[in-house]
């Protein structure tokens, strides 16, 4: 028998004990053992809850009790989580997460911790809520020099593009109905900002690189510019537009990263992912393009890729599963020397004004709109199509990229 | 250093060597130790091959050379492959696979003789090629019941179907151009009878269930009755056609399983996946839906996952990686039970006959079409369906699935 601490009694907390607790013969059958949750640590009390007696407040509780070999950290943030996270690892306990700024912010510290005491910090969880991308990219695609990674990988935005795409409705408008039915939060700037697929593009970069990418130099874009208007213009050129978070390995340590909202062409495997639906797009060197896609977020889901981590370490005891993520840090390529084609939504009557700024381009009326019009820009240099957007600031009412 | 044979010096046994040539550095350090390509069995010869001297033609040498310890076999078939196969698992050395041929008919008995002798049969290249999807399954979604699997399986169908879709051309017209550049085999059944499908959903569907589904029990329909015709009536109702591999677990012991062409609507993910693309859709009680996208076969790519498994036995050396592939049987339903709507091509003129048959159904006409009609049955029973079909023989000219 192994037994569990769960940190954090919560969406995914709860979720974590749910999944144990539905799929028991699967799951201990997969731990080759049996699993029991011994405590749940949370400040508050649950009176009436069936796991109410096993919920505790001091963590030293469970950091004391050598019974406690994996502990799920579910918490979220990167105080407490932190030192509990690190304190346990010390003692040896492995630790899984579904906690991405955590990770983000000290991932190769905390495996490197894990190592040097013989448990595991896994993290499946922490992108992509219940898709497999972590172990795919740590175990399965191991032949592969991983070139490229594009994400779809934050489902609030998703929902949010998805939503306007579908209704012609604006973003404000979009965003009130999501925080309604709870697809969106009171304070929803870590997802439509887009932070949130910065800290997880980072986590995927560090990966695909084997050193450390510092989330905060990665450049990041959110949404909240994107119009209804910027649809209609999309959809008239067989497009959509999603958040997409961008990484390329540029050499051995040095990696291109990114968030931005892009215009996306129709028959990209990556337009066909909606709502609140993500979708993790790897480039390797021998097999080419492959595609994970699945439920990005929620408590089942989520649950369910952490609870695939405890069946990993309780295999796994004693010993270190392989994740190649070094402390040094990888150097960050500058995105303004980036060349593709831009999207401009630009104020009627300035068509030639922005026909001679980008010329080559492609204009595109939509019958009806008589306050705009769509322009596609050849492919150009990011840093010469930003200087010219900033000299036609009155012109340009908004610019999206293009994939 | 881990020296490993390779066993048939073909497609994706050149593959193989050309993957850990070309990513030696990446695969050695995976590996935690340098891989080493001792043998090549093959009973040909191969002057001015780089590997020349590498290559063998007596299998005796590979089996009693107690320094290999990987074997790759890549020879297909189910003749010699399993003699060896078999021998080399008795002997302690590690299998990887690409035959799913083998796996398929084989799968538990070598699973077991491998457990016995504390080794592994991996066969990760054996179901869509590149794309990651035995690991997922057995690795990752380890919390998961897996309730259902669908896929497009077969590269070769999916690039003649997409490519019937999108010229409007007609099935051996299309057959005979892929044949042409490489993309169908001189002999084609096995692929477009749906056979090289079944034995790919055999093995899924085995790995969902933890025991042996056997393939030669599937129901599998190829898609040789597929007409220009009919992706005109798709097209106009929205849906496209796929070759579809399709398994559900219907309880603990019982499995429906089928190869089928399927209309499926154009917003579902499994869509998009055209040419020689191939994705698996799997569905678990916590998760809900996920997907696996990619190569589905091809030199490099299925050389890739082979690899894969290489590096996966050489961590794991002496030890047992889980798979759960019992001998026992899985009861397989009767498909004749299912129930679902059909699209039925009828012959113009008898629009009423079809009417009364399959009443309360959906009639679609297309411009130009004098010959045929489009009828959509409501949900009925298989049984029940094709009993009417029988009895309209003049009249039906094609019947597809919905799905």
């Amino acid at each position: 028998m192994i037994n569990i601490a769960v940190l954090g009694y919560g969406t995914v907390g709860s979720g974590v004990v749910e999944v144990i607790e539905k799929n028991k013969e699967m799951v201990n059958k997969k731990s080759a053992q049996e699993l029991n949750i011994k405590y749940i640590l949370d400040l508050r009390d649950f009176p009436g809850d069936p796991y109410e007696e096993k919920v505790v407040h001091d963590f030293n509780l469970i950091l004391s009790d050598d019974s406690v070999s994996i502990v799920c950290e579910t918490m979220g943030g990167v105080g407490a989580a932190y030192q509990f996270t690190k304190q346990a690892l010390e003692k040896g306990k492995s630790v899984c997460t579904s906690n991405k700024e955590l990770v983000a912010r000290h991932g190769p510290e905390l495996l490197a911790i894990a190592r040097d005491h013989s448990c595991n910090y896994l993290f499946e969880a922490s992108v992509g809520g219940g898709i497999p991308i972590i172990r795919p990219l740590n175990y399965s695609l191991t032949a592969e020099k991983i070139e490229a990674i594009t994400g779809i990988l934050n489902g609030t935005t998703n929902y949010i593009l998805s939503k306007m795409e579908k209704e012609g409705a604006g973003f404000e408008e979009v965003l009130k109905e999501a925080q309604e039915n709870g697809y969106a939060e009171r304070n929803p700037e870590a997802d439509v900002e887009g932070y949130d697929a910065c800290r997880k593009i980072a986590i995927l970069s560090s990966l695909m690189m084997g050193r450390n990418v510092d989330s905060e130099k990665v450049y990041t874009e959110g949404i909240t510019n994107i119009t209804a208007a910027d649809f209609a213009y999309a959809a008239a050129a067989g497009r959509s537009i999603k958040l997409l978070a961008r990484s390329r390995a540029v050499s051995e340590d040095e990696v291109l990263a990114m968030v931005a909202p892009f215009m996306i062409g129709r028959d990209h495997p990556l337009a066909m992912v909606n709502d609140v639906f993500n979708a993790v797009f790897v480039t390797g060197n021998m097999l080419g393009d492959s595609m994970y896609y699945g439920r990005g977020a929620g408590k089942l889901p989520t649950a369910s890729a952490v609870v695939s981590d405890v069946i990993d370490c309780a295999r796994h005891q004693g010993r270190v599963i392989m994740c190649f993520w070094d402390q040094g840090n990888a150097r960050l390529s500058d995105i303004s020397s980036e060349e593709r084609s831009f999207f401009i939504r630009g104020k009627s009557g300035e068509e030639r004004t922005v026909e001679s700024a980008f010329p080559e381009g492609r204009l595109i009326r939509i019958e009806g709109r008589a306050e705009d019009f769509g322009y596609f820009t050849p492919v150009m240099r990011e840093k010469d199509f930003m200087e010219k957007c900033k000299a036609l600031e009155d012109v340009v009412l908004g610019r999206i990229r293009l994939l």
